[in-house]
Order: C-alpha cells, then sequence, then structure tokens
C-alpha cells in the first residue's frame, strides 16, 4: 500500500446552495417536511424560489461541505461530483477548488442544469431542504477515477447519491477499489427520509462491509433500525457495523466500535444560526481525525468542534480555519 | 402635490456581490485599495475570482442595498437599475422584490452581463470592491418613470452612477421630475475615489441645489473639498447644502444643517464582521426617518440602528427585520 494522497476523499452530489430566512408558516404554506431534505422538480423549484425572501447563494452539496472542511483542518481532500458547464457550474467548481480541494469531474456539456438547493432557515436555526438534482443526475462509474480512489486514506460517500440513478454504481465501484488497495469506506445516512428510501441497501452494505465507518444522527439511525429507542437503534448499529458514530445535537456524540460506546460532548455554541452543514462537518473533523490516527475520542472532539463552527453563522461551510481554531481549542490535527 | 407612494426611491448599479475572506496580503499582492471600490473590466473580474477564496453571493448595489434597507424599516421602496436577463441578474431581480421592493427597470435582453462587484472582506471587517459594471453601464433617462418618481417622498441617487456613461441624464431627469413635482433628492457621494473622478460636477450638484440631501462618509466628505481637516470639510458642506449628514464609523455621524451641526452617537457593536453595506444602511434609517417627518437625530439614529446590523455580518442586506430592530430600541419608523 502505497502512501495516501489525500487524507479524505468525498463523493456525493454537487450542489449550490439558495438559502433564505423564512417563518415556520411559510413551511407550512408550502408543504414542506420541517429538518428534511425533499428531492423536488424544475417547475416545484421555480415555485419555490419565487415564493421565498431574499436569499445568499453558497456552494453545498453534504459530502463537497465535508471535504471542504477536510482541507480547512489544512488536511488533503478531494472530491467527484457532477456539475453543469453553466454559471452554477462554475460557482461549485471555484468554491471547492479555492478551498483547497482537489477536483477534477469533467463537468457535463449539456443536460439539465447544476444541481440546487433551496433551503429555508427558520428563527429556531433548523434548515428545511429542497434538492433539484439536475446534473448531479449524470455522476456516473465512469466518472471514479481508480488511482484517485486509490490515493485517499478514507473514501466518504453520501446516502444521497442512492436518488440519482446512476450514482450507486459509482458508489460501489469506488468502494471496491479503496477495499482493494486497502483505504477505508465511510458513509453518511444523509437523512432520515432518505434512509426510508433505501433502507435495505443500506443495511445491506453496512452488514457486508462495503463501508467501514458509519456516520448518522440520532434520526437517521434510529429511521435504519426502525426503532423509536436510541439505545436499541444504537446496539443495532454496534452489532452489524464496524465502526459508526451517531451525532445528537447539542447532547454530542456516540462513537459505536464493536469493543465499547463512548460519549462525547458537543462544544458550547453561542447561539445556533443556520444548522446547515452540522453533520458533514462533524464528519469532516471525525474522518480527518481517524486519517491521521487520532483516538475515537479526539476525532468525535473535532468533529465536535467543526459543527459547532458552522452552525453559528449562515452558510454550511467554514467561515474560519478550522486548523486554527483546533489549535486554539488545544486540538492537534 | 399628491401624497406619496414610496418613501424612497433609490436609482443605482444593479449589482450581485461576490464576497470572499481574504487577509491584506492577497489585496497588495493583487495590487488592490484597500477600502475602495474598484471599477475593473471583464478579464480582471475573471482573474481576481479565480484568484479569491471560497465566495459567498448575494444580491448588492449601493442604493439597492439602501431601498432594500428602507423596506426592512416597513417603509414603502422602490428601486430602479438594469440589469441583464441572466442568471445573476435574475438573481438580483427575484431578492430585491422580495425584499419588498417595487422594482420595474426592464432587463437588458443582450449586452454585457449584469454587474458584479467582487468583495475582499479582511479579518478587521474592512471591505475592499472590484466592480465590472456589465449591464449597469446601459441605464438611461429611458429607464426613468416619470410617474414613478413623482410618487416618492425622496428619490435617492447614487454618486457611482457617474460611472457609467449615460446613468448621468438618467439622474438629472430624476432630480428635475422630483423637484417639479414638489419632492426631495439625495445624493450619496458613494467613495472618496469616485469623488475625486467627479469632484466638480457633485460640488455643482450641491450648491445649484439639484440635490437637496447629501449622504457621505469622513473620507468622501474630505474628498469632496480636498482637505484634511474635518471641521473644514463639515462647515464647506453646511454653507453649500441644504442638508447633510456625515458618517464617521463608531464615532457616529453628524447631522449638518444650516442652522446646527448636531453629532449623533453610533450604536454599540459586539464584533464588526464586515462592513459592507454600513453607508447604504445608514442611509436607509436616515432617509426612512426624513421621509416620515421624524427630526434629524431621531433620523440618524434609525441609521445607525441599521448600520451596526449589517456590520456584524456578511452581505450587505439586513439579516433581521429592521422594524422590528427599531422597536425593540424604542424606536418607532
Amino acid at each position: 500500500m502505497v502512501a495516501a494522497r489525500y487524507d479524505v476523499l468525498g463523493i456525493g452530489n454537487a450542489i449550490v446552495d439558495i438559502i433564505a430566512r423564512a417563518d415556520d408558516d411559510f413551511l407550512l404554506a408550502q408543504g414542506m417536511r420541517k429538518g428534511a431534505m425533499t428531492l423536488i422538480d424544475e417547475a416545484r423549484a421555480a415555485a419555490i424560489y419565487a415564493a421565498m425572501g431574499p436569499a445568499t447563494e453558497c456552494s453545498g452539496g453534504s459530502a463537497a461541505n465535508t471535504v471542504v472542511g477536510v482541507a480547512s483542518f489544512g488536511a488533503r481532500a478531494a472530491f467527484i461530483g457532477k456539475v453543469k458547464d453553466d454559471p452554477l457550474g462554475r460557482t461549485f467548481m471555484h468554491d471547492i477548488r479555492a478551498a483547497g480541494v482537489a477536483f477534477t469531474t469533467s463537468p457535463a456539456a449539456d443536460g439539465p442544469s447544476t444541481a440546487r438547493s433551496y433551503i429555508l432557515v427558520t428563527p429556531d436555526g433548523e434548515r428545511t431542504m429542497n434538492t433539484y438534482l439536475g446534473a448531479a443526475q449524470d455522476l456516473t462509474a465512469a466518472d471514479i477515477d481508480d488511482a484517485q480512489i486509490a490515493a485517499a486514506e478514507i473514501v466518504y460517500l453520501e446516502g444521497y447519491l442512492w436518488d440519482p440513478p446512476q450514482a450507486k454504481e459509482a458508489f460501489v465501484k469506488a468502494a471496491r477499489i479503496a477495499h482493494r488497495t486497502g483505504r477505508r469506506v465511510a458513509l453518511t445516512l444523509s437523512d432520515a427520509f432518505c434512509v426510508d428510501r433505501y433502507r435495505d441497501e443500506f443495511i445491506d452494505l453496512v452488514r457486508k462491509r462495503m463501508v467501514d465507518i458509519v456516520v448518522a444522527n440520532e434520526a437517521e439511525l434510529k429511521s435504519l433500525y426502525e426503532t423509536a429507542d436510541f439505545d436499541t437503534a444504537v446496539r443495532a448499529l454496534q452489532r452489524q457495523a464496524k465502526l459508526g458514530v451517531v451525532t445528537r445535537s447539542e447532547k454530542g456524540c456516540v462513537v459505536v466500535s464493536p469493543e465499547a460506546l463512548e460519549a462525547v460532548a458537543a462544544f458550547p455554541v453561542d447561539r445556533v444560526v443556520d444548522v446547515t452543514g452540522a453533520g458533514d462537518l462533524f464528519a469532516a473533523g471525525f474522518l480527518v481525525g481517524l486519517a491521521r490516527g487520532k483516538d475515537y475520542r479526539t476525532a468525535a472532539r473535532l468533529g465536535a468542534l467543526a459543527a459547532a463552527e458552522v452552525i453559528q453563522h449562515i452558510g454550511a461551510r467554514p467561515a474560519v480555519s478550522l486548523q486554527a481554531l483546533a489549535a486554539e481549542n488545544g486540538l492537534a490535527v
């Protein structure tokens, strides 16, 4: 096994976020499921945009946010995902490269436009996402570069990749290459409703050890194991997974390994402005820790730190250097 | 004189801001004049974008930010400015209308793309702007709707309008209609270097009373009267203008009328994140106050409140309802 060129390589939907503040009545009037990610078509996208308030555009995408977080920690990151060669696609490409992430997936020359997520942030800081997948649907196994996968310590995949029809093959191809070259594969369950759509397949991935590390929040884990009881869900994960980490917002997280369950506290936060990216940035810190050979507790602390940073401002990517923030908090990367 | 339909109608360059954090070394390496607005061509825009970090896109434009602030105070606002019918132009149109501002200027079907300003925010919160005027250059007198101008209590014009070649005629046309219908005309000097480009014309506008209300910051006023001494500049303004207000960052502002100089304090701020829009939002509060018949001191307090809000986050438009914020601070609009 050669030395890795990347600490983390993420594969996911390449999305630009269009973020506006809204009150709960707006969500209700629009029939939106608060806190969830809902897939929409282009007509619904236009209707939501027409109805929503003044917006800010920032590059997003779950795994993309994570690898940007990885780079912000001073670690080496790469991303694979599909945009169209249109203004939003060029924005996405600029932003991820400017963040220091290697990104070489060729943009689609035609077909649907770059994916966008219309995100409504309510006064409690919760985000409700409406995603038009567009060009992200055209990610295929052909976009997976064997050598790049083999060069990454951890390959990180988002459960959202089960939504575009062909991305699953890309996912499986990447996982196979990773394992053949002695690397680890991590999966985030992404969203409780996404888990609902692909429960059996996700469980299969975990049980068959196609996935080495499972990242989930409490709602996603409960959805996976169809239980309302957190402890039941955690024990099920412990039986099936090589390693898991379950985030619980302000209650911190639990690292789940066959040997032990370890609870790690959240970092204190002055005011929650926008939880968009909380899970993505937790994953960034946790994976950087694992890739760099830290113990689980330190990895979870790095994740908690990154999540605390991103929920204190609008947008799903860090506003400061996570490397500097970690150093200030006595956490070496 | 019929009752006004709008408290404030703004005329300005319709711009989308592309905002990134940068350190002072970046400004130096790029040869940028810190704190200023510099006009750039399309090639320079591409070069700056390629070199700058991950960015956030928000609608901007000085007078546009001001009228959005006016609407946020619960007052009635309108805007005239030129975008192209392209993705950024549609973003601008969505955002200003979604903010509650009447905006009916027809977008250009062809020609240069919608104006953008590449804004670098340094760790001290200062912003350095590089503006590609694009479609904003195509604003002409034909875009000025007589009835709309006549329906506005105050017509607010930005000094930046002197940069696009034909906008000056639009400015003069609007001012004439306003005065013919008994309305007031306000002008912001916009930028010290902008003043340097058009000093004689700006002084002429003030002396000939084409402008009733002058809004400036300290640097712009000193540039206008070519003096390093603030008191000298203020006395010159007092001699020439019907009414002026000069902002001085954390030192508050001075309202300059022929009868008196009145200093008004700034609102305290926890942390300055991004000063983009500080002057624009001060103008929003001040003009709302004047349009609603408040005394100068109350108008200046409304301006100071709006400026304090906008400098505590990224972006040049308010993140909260200024009407609610004013009420919380005991200021009725």
